[in-house]
């Protein structure tokens, strides 16, 4: 495939939305084209509904290899009609969590394993892996500030639900993937104010798509 | 686990509603126990939510690895919630398709292949296999005009729309898995009147629960 195809991760709260709005149209300036942007879980008819499943506060009783199996599912759907065609073309894609989160949060964070996750991520991925991971870090408790301050008029999801532990374990999750994964993801200190998060993503990708 | 485990597996049209439907009574009666029945996919909320999901006649854009996913997820669930536990309790579960027909259906007739659908199901499954399968064994064109005539006033889900060879491939898929799975897997012949197949049944399971 010609495009290029760019994952920004990171635990919530880290600022990935607002760091890919503000990143977008710097890049397809100083590219002159534009940058296909998308998120996980979702992206797709299918796979929103797939998202509305796995994030609905009701579904309480949700084992967690459901929900790793169908974050997968979600993944694949997506991937199948939003990443790969426009990947075929050419295009560049930048996409909000990627197989990353699973191995993090499902394989880590909720204790499944990461080899076991990533094997089922391989079947949903067929092994297509992005060219660059941007990994967003920021301390557990300052990422749940940020979240909770944002959602103050709004109902948590399930997820914002876990306590402090369980987002610390996601940090170090992350910390290790990046360690063991050197050449594809960099680490973006996220505890930066937002302009100076959004510089250093547009300068490591500038260089990494001028390659 | 103390309870025992038994599924139904077969074709579309094969009668394996209506076989447990006559089974059920006569089986609890000759062992003076409650039994419990149930189906894949769903039998939990989660799961029935998924299987909504799977058999949406306007999901046409659903990718063959997703559908996977999405059966490997509501079976995981649909474990949980129903099978363990009464299985725990010493319970019999009766249970309507199971991780043959992913193997069959998604695994041969969809193109996966056998071994990579079996994969994601052992992440569903940790490996939990029914003590005894029956197979109700039925022509790929017989089975699908009892699902016609049955139809009739209903509509057609997503999956009845395929084709005859898709039907014809389930069937060899079923019969290679019986051959590679004597001990556990015994083939009805489905052709029969429903009375004569409810009895072999019948005299199968009472055999194999005095054991």
């Amino acid at each position: 495939m010609k495009g290029t195809f760019i994952t920004i991760e990171g635990p919530d709260g880290s600022g990935k939305t607002s760091v890919i709005q503000a990143l977008l149209p710097k890049l397809e300036k100083a590219l002159n084209q534009k940058i296909i942007a998308t998120r996980e879980p979702g992206g797709s008819r299918i796979a929103e509904e797939i998202r509305e499943l796995i994030l609905n506060p009701e579904n309480t009783e949700m084992d967690v290899r459901t929900e790793a199996l169908l974050y997968a599912a979600g993944r694949r759907q997506h991937l199948i009609e939003k990443v790969i065609p426009a990947l075929t073309d050419g295009k560049i894609v930048i996409c909000d969590r990627f197989v990353d989160s699973s191995l993090a949060y499902q394989g880590v964070a909720r204790g499944i394993g990461v080899e076991q996750v990533a094997a089922i991520n391989q079947f949903a991925t067929e092994n297509i892996s992005p060219n660059v991971t941007l990994y967003l870090d920021i301390e557990a408790a300052t990422g749940l500030e940020r979240i909770h301050k944002n959602k103050s008029n709004r109902q948590y999801d399930r997820l914002d639900q876990e306590n402090l532990t369980f987002h610390e374990t996601v940090r170090s999750a992350y910390l290790e993937l990046v360690e063991n994964n050197q050449e594809r993801m960099i680490l973006i200190d996220a505890s930066q104010d937002l302009e100076k998060v959004v510089q250093d993503c547009y300068a490591i990708l500038l260089k990494r798509l001028a390659r």
